[in-house]
């Protein structure tokens, strides 16, 4: 199944594409999309928007896994994460693709195996599981690791198919 | 000039139309969008866009006029209103219409003549300048008196004839 996992924020989004099952999982894209502070507030959500959108049309996911966000000490960071999730979930109702979400011991449980790993072992795992060896920006990679949180929390693809015939 | 108050909120949301100028306000539409907390959040926000963009579309305001959300000492509230509010500045940036936002002591000033207005003389005065008897959403009240702190801030409207020429 194709997953897109996504880090949400309002300066800097990961999108991280994957499909497959956990054992055999396949890395099909992943960007980080960045919006400056220069943009006015409408013209930063509506970019995220048709991003999203964009890719939600061009890889056609089954699901949608995002991180949970329910841990937000600062009010004014909550509001403005808050104002580019609330288009990103929009997106992804529009497409009529299911959200996921999972917190971060959950990724890190499903990526190493406890939930005490650290993000450099997260970000190891990612690389290894998908074979990508570049460098990349740590949202993305965030992106991805949700979207391989998903695939882990699904039945095995035989098991599914049977499921879904 | 017509402009759309909003008062924004994920549970209520406040909507009132005025038109006119501050002098000689008219008042078009209010109503309060409500969403049920069983809702998942997609659909809630769902909702709210295709409102917001329905009325823009119907009522064609030159300008909308929003809470400044500031202010959210709570992170958790902050996080909810952030995702409405995000919709919001969508449906109006799609729509392409300008948004300006005011405080509450901008809002008391322009409908009362002082910051240290209560919110039942801003709600007598709404209903005073817009004719409106009947008693309504404090959602809606809100987001007509929004409408017409908008209207005190323009110059009078044969000016901006004028200046439009």
């Amino acid at each position: 199944m194709i997953v897109l996992g996504i880090d949400p924020g309002l300066a800097n989004l990961g999108l991280g594409l994957v499909d497959g099952d956990i054992r055999k999982a396949r890395h099909l894209h992943h960007v980080c999309l960045t919006t400056e502070s220069a943009w006015v507030m409408p013209r930063r959500l509506q970019y995220i928007h048709e991003e999203v959108t964009r890719l939600l049309a061009e890889y056609q996911p089954e699901a949608v896994a995002i991180e949970d966000q329910i841990l937000r000490r600062q009010a004014d960071v909550a509001f403005k994460v808050g104002q580019a999730f609330g288009v990103v979930q929009l997106a992804c109702a529009q497409a009529g693709v299911p959200i996921h979400s999972y917190g971060p011991m959950q990724v890190k449980k499903a990526l190493v195996g406890t939930g005490r790993a650290d993000k450099e072992q997260v970000i190891y795992m990612v690389k290894a599981s998908l074979g990508v060896r570049e460098l990349f920006n740590n949202h993305a990679a965030d992106a991805l690791a949700l979207a391989l949180t998903h695939l882990a929390h699904q039945p095995m693809q035989a098991a599914a198919r049977l499921a879904r015939a």
